[in-house]
């Protein structure tokens, strides 16, 4: 069985409602976060909280409990859940029961938590391919629960036969729906958009690797320039770092997993391992 | 008590809900739709029924009623609540009870009744302060729940003084984000934006009328054109026609509800009285 906190109680999952009322339900109107756990060990849960509380902010969301009292709930429901292996918690908050269904009042806090599979090593060998789409979602910087144009576009990724998409505006790309998005170029730089997306921790934790190992910029990339990319790859906290290996039908470099991309996905591997050694 | 109508039973209000993991409340995806009734007597419920399944369809969500089911469990609903005088209605499709909480499945259904007030003689006369703002709403033609940009900009409007907000993209503008917008220009003509809108149901009604009344243009307005305008007003279904009387504080013409408003107003609330006097 498994167990799903909603504002103050744990509930069997079955059982984990809210009324029809609510601002999220009515409006769309709730901010998420998502990290990981592994063998009941958060990865980097202060980052993940961090955004969490300023996407709400962002949007005058009240989350009801404190940041305290969060991570107690997420360590009980780790607690009672026991789920061996790799696992996603996802916290939401939402606008309320408001009583006229569009302003936010004191916010309803949902926490989950249910088994996740990573890509594996064949995962990685294998690739991404991914198609360009001209969009820029509402508030890039916050975690809002709006993905109409990404669930939207999943019939044209399966006609298209693509695994992704990445969006651009006025020939600038962002991000993908749901990750992050860098390249290397061709004299050997890693760069990664600067503004008008989500600032993913799984992004920024290979930034603070690559500073290591190679040149890094943040700013601004064309969609000329992606295609033109030595090397194309994307993170998220559900995919680490995977390589793309071809963008609208044409591939990226030799269309194979390029050499910075897997010394960026090893050292990230490591220190993931080290992070959940040290918390344990 | 109210009862609210839930996949295929009715539930007291505060009993009606839906499980945690529903795409709606995961990723803001679902459509609705909402009428009025009067008295118990829905008001053109076949435009929005229309529009519902259009909505619904547009965005891959699969209502789990046929359109006949639906209009029976508002007979029901509407029975069972007995609102005196003004209601509203609101029919809610969602994306489900998705397992990967991305991926739309068999849609969730939501009927809820409220009752509503609308604008009287004095709001009428009292007119709209608006202000402007650049944006469009992702599927515009498309009733979905995502009112972030609305609902953040609710702050904006109370710091101004001002009761709605225009969008405008690229200096044209298209829509308030609840309402439609029309104005009069200098030469006698009514023009309301053709497109990037919702199609309001009132929107329509009204513009069958002024058809008899003066000419009437569906084409793109710039903002100069808005603020230069001789008499501008939105419609919605819960304010029906309200005159807007200041843009970006100027007033519009003479800061006063303009004629022809007037008359479109009193002939939209004579067109609604003869159909809900032909449809007892």
């Amino acid at each position: 069985m498994r167990w799903t906190f909603v504002n103050d109680a744990y509930y069997e999952e079955e059982k984990a409602v809210l009324k029809t009322g609510d601002l999220a339900l009515q409006r769309g109107y709730a901010v998420f976060d998502y990290f990981r756990t592994s063998d009941s060990q958060p990865l980097f849960p202060d980052d993940y909280l961090d955004r969490f509380f300023n996407s709400a902010s962002r949007l005058f969301i009240t989350i009801p409990q404190t940041r305290e009292q969060i991570k107690n709930a997420i360590d009980s429901l780790i607690e009672k859940n026991q789920i061996a292996g790799d696992s996603g918690i996802r916290m939401l908050a939402t606008g309320g029961y408001s009583p006229d269904s569009y302003t936010p009042v004191r916010g309803n806090l949902i926490i989950q938590q249910h088994p996740v599979a990573l890509p594996g090593k064949e995962k990685f060998e294998q690739g991404m391919k991914i198609v360009t789409h001209e969009y820029m979602r509402d508030f890039p910087e916050v975690k809002s629960i709006n993905y109409l144009m990404g669930i939207w576009l999943q019939q044209q990724l399966k006609e298209k036969e693509a695994d992704d998409v990445v969006y651009f505006r006025n020939n600038i790309i962002s991000e993908f729906p749901r990750a992050n998005i860098f390249i290397v170029t061709r004299d050997g730089k890693l760069a990664t958009p600067a503004q008008h997306i989500l600032h993913g921790i799984t992004r920024k934790k290979v930034l603070q690797l690559a500073h290591e190992m190679l040149p890094v910029e943040k700013r601004d990339i064309s969609v000329n320039e992606l295609k033109n990319a030595a090397e194309v790859f994307m993170t998220s906290t559900t995919k680490r770092l995977l390589p793309v290996i071809a963008i609208d039908g044409n591939p990226v470099g030799n269309g194979k997993p390029g050499k910075v991309t897997r010394q960026l996905y090893e050292q990230f591997m490591a220190m993931e391992l080290q992070y959940l050694h040290a918390a344990k």
